[in-house]
C-alpha cells in the first residue's frame, strides 16, 4: 500500500520522459534577458511558456512592456470558497560567461550522475517546470485545481524586473490572492526541509572612472598621470575597514534588530567544512564577531561585483587604461531603503574619488527593499507541512541573503502572505559556469507543490 | 658656395628618384611579423634588406632562429683606429587593422603633400632607409665608411625580438662597439633636435587572486566568504601612499640620483597644456614634488596595467568572483635590478595577501634594466652634433620612460655607449591606420647619420 506521497512519486516517474522532453525544450532557448542580442530568444521562450502553460490547461496571455514579455495565467476553477494562490517564477536566465569554464554546451542540457546541466537548470527554469508539471499533474488526474492559481512567469528576474515591474503599478489582471510563492530558492541539504521567511533588499550601481580619452603607454605616461585603476582600487579600498564593517557613514543607521521571537525560530547553523568543500572557500568574510549566517542573513553588506579596466589577458600588455568600470552592489536588510543606500554610497564614492580622474556612478533601477513573512500565515504553514510530508523531517525555517526586488512589488499587489521556497542546492552553481539540477529535484518539487496546494486548500 | 650639409642635400636630391625606388620596394613587402601568415612576407622582406646591403657594399648574412631572421651586416675599413657604431632598426611592421580606415592601400606607397603613406613608412623601414641611404652614399662617395659599422636588423621588433633576444645571449659575430645607435625615435616638433639618452627597465608580473571554485551569487555569499575583488583592491591599494610614493620596503633602495652634471643638460620643460589637449588627462599622478619629466624619466614606477575579475559588460550580474586577474609592471631607472625588484614586489603582495583568499605571483619573462647614456659620450655628441648642423638647431637631450628590452641587450652585449634618436614625429602615424612618413624626413635623416658618422670618426 503507498503512502500518498509515494503515489504522487509513481505518478511522476510514469510521466517524467514526456516531462524531461518539454524541460529540455524550456531549457534550450538562450533567454539571457541582460544582453540585448539574446532579445529574440528571450521572446522565443516567452511564447514556448505561454503555449505550455495553455497546453496544460490555464487560460493564458503574454503583457508586453518596455522590455522582456511576462506571461500571465489563471485557472480560477476551485471556485470563491477556495482561498487562491499567485505563483511566481521567471522564464529568463543569467549570462554563460566565463564560457570556456562549462563543461557541456551551456544551451544543451546534458544530463551526468542524475543532474541537468544546463544555463537554468535550476534558477528558475527548473523551479518553475516542476510547478507546471505539478499544476498540469492536478488539472489532468482531478479535472481541476484545489485552489484557484494564478501564475506571473516573468522574463526580466535576472536584469531587474523592470517591465513587470512597471505593470505591477497598473495590472492588466486582478492579482489579489490569500498566498504568494515565490519558488525561487532552495534547502540547505538535499533532503532538509526548508521554508525561506525573507530575503535581502538589493541595490546596485555602476562606477565608470575615467583618467584620459584613450589607453595609454604605462612606459611614457607612467609616473606623468593617474592611472584610473590605482585611483579606483583607493577608492574602492575606502568602502570597508579592518573589521569588514562598511566604513560609508549612515551606512548602518535603519537597520532592524531581530526579534527575539523570529530568532527564535530561526535556524542560524552553519556547516563551514560543508561549505569549504563545496566552494573551496574560506567562510571568513563580511563582518568580525557575527557567525556566518548572522552575516548573510541579517546584516547589510557592499560588494564590488565586477572590475574591469585595462588589459588581463594572456601575456602582457602595458597600459595605462582610459577608463576603468567597476560594478557595485549593496545587500539590504528591513527597514535599509534602496533609494537612501545608493545616495549614500553614490555620495561617498564622489566625495571620495581621488584627484586626477572624473568619476560617474550610475544607478542601477530595479533594485527594492528587505522582505520578511510571519511563520504562522497559511500559506507558509502549507508549504511547511507538504515539505514535511514529501521529505519526512521537520520543517526549517530560515533567511536568504539574496534579493528578489520584484517580490515586495508582488506582495503588495496581491496584498497576500508571501512564502519563499523551493529544491535549489548551493552547489547548483546557478549564475555561474556548469549550473545543474537534480532530476530528483524536480520529482521532489513536484510533489511538494502538489501537496502544498491541497494543503492550502484545508 | 655651399655648406658642407647643403652639399649632403644637394646630393641626396641627385639620387633621390632611385632611392626612393628601392625604398617604396621595401615598403611593398607585408612584413608583419605579428600574424603567422605574413611569415613568408617578413622573409622575402629580410631577402631584399640582405641583398640591398650587400648591394650598398656590407658583408651582410641572415640569422636564422626560433621565428623570424635578422638581418646582420658589418663594413670594418675604417680601421682599428676608428670606432665602432653598432646600429638598430627593423624591417618588421604592426598589422593594418582597421583597414577600412586607411585612404591609401596599406602596403602601396602613395605620396600626397611630400608625405608617403605606407604601413612602415616611417616605424622603422622608412628610418632604416635613411640609415641605408647615408651609409651607400658615404661608400660611393668615399670608398669607404669613416667609422666601422655593424648592422642589426630585426624582424621581430613588433611582436617582442624574442629571436634576437636568444641570438644576442650568444652571437655569431663579434658585436662589441663604441657606440649603439638605435634609430626608431623621434623629434618632438619637425625641427627641434632631440636625443635620447636613456629609457627605463620594466619588470611585470601577474597577480591571479582565488577565493572560491567558482563565482559566487554575491546575495547567498556576501557577507560569509570573503570576495576577491575586495581583497584586491585592499592589496593594491597598499602599494603606494597618499603621496604618490611606491610602499614596498626597498624599492627605491638602488635608485641612483641623478648626477646635477646631467640634470643641467637634460631639458626638463614639459607642456601641461599639450598633453591636457593630446589625451584628455591631468598630469597630476606619480610622486608628489616632482615635476612630471622627472616622474617619468628619473624615478621608478609602479603600475597595475590591468584588473579583470567578476561581470563589468552592461547590465548587471551580482557575481562574487571565484578568481581575480591584475597585472602589474614596474618601470626601473638605474641601478635597479630587475630581479630584485620583481624579488621585493612579489614577497610584498604575497606577505600582505589578506586572509580568506590566495594568491600566486607569477613572473613575465623578457624584462630588463634601464639603460643610460652620458651626453658626453662621444656617440651622443656625435649624434648632437650632427642634428645641430642639420637643423642650425640645439640639440636637446631628454630621456625615455618607455622601455624597449632588446636595447639593454643591444647595449651589454656590444658593451656601446646607447643613443637614442630618429626622425620620427608624433603626427606619424605609427601603429595605426594612415602611417605615414615624410621626404624630407628621409632627407634631414640622411644627412644627419652621414655628419653623424663623419662626427664620430672625430
Amino acid at each position: 500500500m503507498k503512502t500518498p506521497v509515494e503515489r504522487l512519486f509513481a505518478d511522476y516517474i510514469v510521466r517524467e520522459a514526456d516531462l524531461l522532453q518539454n524541460f529540455f525544450t524550456l531549457l534550450r532557448f538562450h533567454s539571457i534577458s541582460s544582453e540585448k542580442e539574446f532579445a529574440p530568444h528571450v521572446r522565443e521562450c516567452a511564447e514556448w511558456v505561454l503555449n505550455y502553460v495553455r497546453e496544460i490547461g490555464f487560460e493564458a496571455e503574454i503583457w508586453e512592456g518596455s522590455g522582456h514579455p511576462t506571461i500571465y495565467a489563471e485557472r480560477l476553477d476551485a471556485g470563491p470558497d477556495k482561498p487562491t494562490v499567485l505563483i511566481y517564477n521567471h522564464y529568463d536566465v543569467q549570462p554563460v560567461d566565463p564560457h570556456e569554464h562549462w563543461h557541456t554546451p551551456p544551451f544543451e542540457p546534458t544530463v551526468v550522475d542524475g543532474q541537468v546541466y544546463c544555463r537554468g537548470a535550476q534558477d528558475d527554469k527548473g523551479q518553475m517546470f516542476y510547478v507546471l508539471a505539478a499544476l498540469g499533474y492536478l488539472i489532468e488526474r482531478d479535472g481541476k485545481l484545489p485552489v484557484n492559481v494564478k501564475l506571473v512567469i516573468e522574463g526580466e528576474e535576472e536584469c531587474g524586473s523592470s517591465t513587470l515591474s512597471e505593470q505591477l503599478k497598473n495590472p492588466p489582471r486582478d492579482l489579489s490572492a490569500d498566498g504568494l510563492m515565490i519558488v525561487d530558492l532552495g534547502l540547505p541539504r538535499p533532503n532538509c526541509p526548508n521554508v525561506t521567511l525573507g530575503i535581502r533588499g538589493i541595490t546596485a550601481m555602476t562606477l565608470e572612472m575615467t583618467g584620459s580619452n584613450s589607453d595609454m603607454h604605462s612606459g611614457t605616461n607612467g609616473g606623468i598621470v593617474v592611472n584610473p585603476l590605482h585611483a579606483m582600487v583607493e577608492l574602492l579600498s575606502k568602502c570597508r575597514d579592518a573589521d569588514g564593517r562598511v566604513t560609508i557613514p549612515g551606512f548602518y543607521d535603519d537597520v532592524q534588530e531581530l526579534s527575539p521571537e523570529l530568532r527564535k525560530q530561526l535556524d542560524l547553523t552553519f556547516d563551514e567544512a560543508e561549505y569549504r568543500k563545496n566552494f573551496a572557500a574560506e567562510p571568513v568574510g563580511g563582518e568580525k564577531k557575527l557567525s556566518p549566517l548572522e552575516r548573510v542573513w541579517l546584516r547589510p553588506t557592499l560588494e564590488i561585483n565586477g572590475i574591469g579596466g585595462g588589459y588581463f589577458g594572456s601575456g602582457f600588455k602595458t597600459v595605462i587604461p582610459g577608463q576603468v568600470i567597476a560594478k557595485v552592489s549593496c545587500r539590504l536588510v528591513p527597514d535599509q531603503s534602496p533609494e537612501k543606500i545608493q545616495k549614500l554610497v553614490a555620495d561617498f564614492f564622489m566625495k571620495n574619488c581621488p584627484p586626477g580622474v572624473q568619476l560617474k556612478v550610475k544607478a542601477r533601477d530595479g533594485g527594492g527593499p528587505a522582505v520578511r513573512a510571519l511563520p504562522d500565515a497559511p500559506i507558509v504553514q502549507a508549504v511547511a507541512r507538504a515539505y514535511e510530508a514529501v521529505l519526512s523531517d521537520k520543517c526549517r525555517f530560515t533567511l536568504e541573503g539574496g534579493s528578489i526586488p520584484i517580490v515586495t512589488e508582488l506582495a503588495n499587489t496581491s496584498n497576500a502572505d508571501v512564502v519563499l521556497f523551493g529544491y535549489g542546492l548551493n552547489t547548483d552553481n546557478i549564475h555561474a559556469p556548469n549550473e545543474h539540477f537534480g532530476l530528483d529535484r524536480l520529482r521532489l518539487g513536484f510533489a511538494t507543490l502538489v501537496r502544498a496546494l491541497e494543503e492550502f486548500a484545508g
